[in-house]
């Protein structure tokens, strides 16, 4: 349960409140979508990537499962069918539309899409307005959940969005008109030590999280040390050049495999154009900046890097004791790059634990002592999925500010590319 | 070669009825496209299939590269990329996009792919009207082969449309105002005999053909009979009531290894709901028509009735004899049904050779004896696909009726099903 | 039916020659065993590929299963399991082992499918000495089809050996005590010409024929002309190295996908060493002898040396044709080389029509007019697979020379290359 | 390294009791084998299994690799091409053969493969009998390292030998005199509960232990409850009949999926034959025994059950603070049933910890804070599969009792299930 035990009832001036990010989240989600052209809405270039339509659609029919269906006397689904076509992956809930098969949906189409967002958001401004008394916390808290779950298809919708042009040969950009970062000198990777000893971690306090990030518990870490910022762009073409992705020695025995059937020779991306390295990026294809992070590489590459350098992966709860530590800013999708930046020169203390990218630890993504799944298909939300992916912790340069926190744990199998993740090393003390 | 010795050099009053019908072809594709929503250009269901706005790209790339580049002096492709992009197959003329992703570009995009389609035909305008001299002949001859090849695309467009809207749980239809077929009492069956005895197959006379018509030549026809009618829905489902699909005896290996493996019950776009048959058809979902052809079979399917029915699928040879006698006209995209039709009852001899639905015959798709393809990289147009395939003959309801003859010689994999075939039975006389 | 109308039933004394060329037969198939070691026998190389055992398990089960179980009183089948895991295909009779599975079967054990051999072995000749006599007619055609059937496994038995042991890195040979060839110098490949007309081509007369050679029908032979010796390894080489696997010009569609998608760069068992060629035989790796027939090529293969030689393959007729002016004989099984020998000079006219290699002829593998299946689960026999695949003619260095003649139609999918197959070229007169 | 600090060069008396066990462990992995029959050892049932003849070899190769070449001066090896033949996954160390092509190999046979041993055996004795001074330290590392190594290659023997016969359907025994178990009581499962603090978890002491149970480390464990028997079949049984494999609820959502496409609906080897319930043993299809230990399930059906049950997997760390309190004794191969056992009434404590089945924990398969793999090429023998797999403890009766310990880390993917695994119940306090 996101809010396992709110001390009281929220009063209808929350509701009021509630009502109001609603409509901000929900107009994100479209600000998002308006450089898109309508044929962008509808390709699915890898089964793990959804039409932008599909995210738009999906995320309402959550608000229409959860909270319409049960909770607004009278209400009726704009079209039956939706029920089929946007559940995701709620196999308790009906029969999920094959995941791999969104992109074969031209129909309902964009406008439709809208339409059917619009419907929504209507229902729910009238929910919010009458509220039936004896659902109030159950609404506000399902609200709570819909919008974090809004935000997150915020970013998939980038990073989707992102995979989707770059199979074009034309090699479209999304916006033309992001700025360009400011060029930085080279900085130098400093540790950090932290001493060992019985630490909490997990969600504390009042506000929202998700169910894995709960309960809060001990965990003893021995001492250690992170390195002052991500890894870069520069580092890890030493890597490269170093012959990284030719080396087995480096690398886990299924990372190996796919290094050689799937061909990887750098980040996913990258571009070799004679001497140069490029970039695909949300503005089109960059020059790479050599001093921002290192970005949409797999577990796998994470963990050959670290070994080449000497290093590890920090696990999630040293990751997470070195964040509570830092002040909750960065380059988020707020800052409008919509890509990593380099660190600003003569910053002092770890920097960058959030934003610009998501970093890989090395902890398997399993349920804490004592996880226990939201009741009902909402606990499919998180808990199903806790097999077979490692954690990865901060946030990026895609994801909403307010959306993140130190106990945060976003996910993805090892193999996985299209996320902005890169890593930050770490080492025995 | 379409003309392999055209008696004279086309007058200048040959090219303005060229340019004529030119027009004709191109706006009969996009009025075919007019009933399409924007999304609905994009989606490729499987990797036969082509997004609608390929095809529209694809046809316009082929008066490009065929005619704009070697004869339009200072003609400017509209972009380079396309040359790469639209290039279906032929591999002696750059790398073609790899086919099944043609469903993972959204740009350029529907308005776009309209601009190109524009820039091309004002510059085959200019190059019919001020034509080189010495090309004149070649510029005639091309001309023809791309708007055959464009006639060809139109019932691709449509099979395409088809499939594609056939995918989506929601059934749209590609158009609601298609007319109803007239019920037709049923009809019965009768065999027509045909001496047997040394027959020219293959084209003749001055018109156009593909190259695979051709040479003329002799073939040894023994005596034969051929159904007056191909195998109607009513047919087909006794074959289905008496076991069909789930008895080996009647199949070919490859196809009940098919069967087994994909499930088949009926035919493609058959659903059962209760104890009806439906049929998805390009109007939407409709009651099927039982004496209406059977459509949407493979090779596989057809040899398995036949077998069932003691009879056998006539040779090419066979049908094109019986083909001479007929006249040419049918049920063919002009009739504006786009659906196979019951024969109206009452007619004699064999009827619906021509339209409706194409006939799976019993010869394989090989060249005739002294076979050439064309010159240069249009050699790749149909020779290289003579392997594997199977003949068709006679046209159908999606078919240009001034596309057809009766030496036409149509090809498809035995396992393929999204086209409109049916089988009309031979047997010895 | 292999004999359609036998003059008349068959005395005593031919079931009594009958039985000693069952005998024959069998023992034959074990004498091409008897250089395999114990591990030799389990092994699948490939689906395609059987393991010997089960080879010599599999004919047992067609007498077992066509004469002893219909037609001897009494008989017992040694273990039921077997009518599972020796049927090969028969689906109207029971249900066939997976055929991809057969190389997971280590039981029954090479000493037990011996045994059951020697049970159907004295069977066999148990029933032949005293037939139920309204059955004797009967019995005497599936005997014959039955030894067919055994002589055509001791064929596949070699071919599967080969590829077996050509699997293995320690290239072990099949038998190093086998003749080396005779080198000859280089002929010169002449045209034979043949005038048009036309010809009956399928069996006659009284000798055993498959159903697919029947009926004996006329077909119409335009002028040709047909060269006088199959293509010779030096010939191929040539079109290696003018670039005949990088030039897609040459190539058939689906076999041009092929040789991409498996890197083909020349026959199978080629290998390249240093500057030499290399060939894995059944006596294991030896120098290419470059006048040697060329070996090991797929369909795809055969149709683009023609392409490149400015050739074509002939059609089946026009090589049955050629071929019934020759007498029958050639490099078979019985001159104990195993491999495809180069010509000896000065011979006149086509030579090597018989033997040596099977001949892909340019005719897919399809019922000739009037064709009847065997009945029952015998008409499984040919029929089902006359779809896919291509003619050739002749036999090979591995086909026993009583088993060949000038109407015998073998056939393989067009990708398929472990069969001892290459190419004679033809062209119009 | 498995000693990481040994007080003192071994003596030589120590290379004589080292040789003594050599030769006990190497005897024990052939007398495995004398119940096979030469066929069984070439069989490779799956990519996962290897034929019993690769077992055999690849143990001496590790010998020879690691000990024979580096060690004794003047070792020439049997056959060079060994070297690639059987080497594993040494990636670092020339080029494997590719692992899922070990079926393919009918050469060496198996009397070659025992050549091969009896030549290491005698380098391994001459190589003891003179050790150079400067490696016995080394030499006696190593040679503990190959022994403990050729034990978990017995296991694997097993598991991958009752694999093989399980494909055949004639149900083959490996031994048919293996003991039948003695019938118990059901017995009622209890909760034992454990304090929570501070424990130190990882091996200690001066035996062997592998890289990845180092270091010893510190991990806090909270309050929890440790079932008294693993789950038996009946349980399992209950959980079937109450819909457990039809019920997405229970489910990973990676299993689920596997459960879908797979169609598991039991334990692998289970087999449902009328009313009853049959299982495949080494010793043949026996009656399923409802008091034993769950077997052959995957992570997937462990987390299934678990869940189903209302607990849950205990951690590593739980599972080891357990274990420590228990004497290491249980149903090893040793006990002779190579099949798990009831467990005997009346016991106290937690039982079967040791032995019988292999204990799914809640732990992926993740390096110890600390870890460092072994130099060199050895270096890949744990490390690299630290990625998408989970942690099993316990042996089982496949195991050799003197390969076990406490800190014994097995690790399997989710969704195998040819190993001995079951599981246990864990809850919090």
């Amino acid at each position: 349960m996101p809010n396992p035990a709110p001390a009281a009832a929220p009063a209808l001036a929350d509701l009021e409140r509630l009502l109001t990010r609603f409509r901000q989240v929900r107009a994100a989600s479209e600000a998002l979508c308006a450089p898109l052209e309508v044929e962008d809405f509808v390709i699915q270039s890898m089964p793990d990537v959804s039409p932008p339509k599909w995210h738009l659609a999906h995320v309402s029919w959550f608000f229409e499962t959860f909270l319409l269906t049960p909770f607004l006397r009278g209400y009726r689904p704009l079209e039956p069918a939706y029920d089929h076509l946007f559940n995701s992956y709620y196999q308790t809930h009906g029969t999920p539309f094959p995941r791999a098969q969104r992109g074969l949906l031209s129909r309902p189409g964009v406008a439709e899409v809208y339409s059917y967002r619009a419907q929504v958001d209507a229902a729910i401004a009238e929910l919010l307005r009458q509220p039936p008394a004896e659902h109030i916390e159950e609404i506000a808290r399902r609200l709570e959940l819909g919008l974090q779950h809004e935000q997150q298809h915020q970013e998939l919708l980038l990073m989707d969005i992102k995979h989707i042009l770059a199979q074009n040969p034309l090699q479209p950009a999304y916006r033309r008109d992001l700025p360009v970062p400011v060029a930085q000198p080279a900085s130098v990777q400093r540790w950090h030590g932290y001493p060992g000893g019985l630490r909490h971690i997990g969600h504390a306090g009042d506000g929202f999280a998700f169910d894995c990030e709960l309960p809060r518990h001990r965990v003893f870490v021995a001492d250690f040390e992170l390195a002052s910022q991500p890894v870069s762009n520069a580092d890890f073409l030493a890597f490269i050049e170093d012959g990284g992705y030719r080396r087995s020695a480096f690398w886990l025995s299924d990372g190996w495999n796919l290094v050689q059937q799937a061909g990887w020779q750098a980040p996913l991306y990258w571009q070799r154009r004679g001497g140069r390295w490029l970039e695909m990026t949300l503005a089109g294809l960059r020059e790479l900046d050599r001093q921002a992070p290192v970005c949409h590489i797999s577990f796998y590459e994470a963990e050959a890097y670290a070994a080449w350098a000497g290093a590890r992966l920090p696990s999630e709860a040293e990751w997470e004791v070195a964040a509570l530590e830092q002040p909750l800013n960065g380059n988020f999708i707020e800052s409008g790059y919509l890509q990593p930046l380099a660190a600003a020169p003569g910053l002092d203390g770890p920097v960058q634990l959030y934003g610009d990218v998501w970093e890989w630890t090395g902890s398997a993504y399993r349920p804490y002592p004592g996880f226990r799944a939201l009741e009902g298909s909402l606990g499919e939300y998180n808990g199903k999925f806790m097999c077979g992916q490692m954690v990865l912790r901060g946030g990026c340069c895609a994801t909403p500010q307010a959306h993140i926190r130190a106990s945060y744990r976003n996910f993805f199998y090892p193999a996985m590319r299209w996320q902005f993740a890169g890593l930050r090393l770490a080492r025995e003390a």
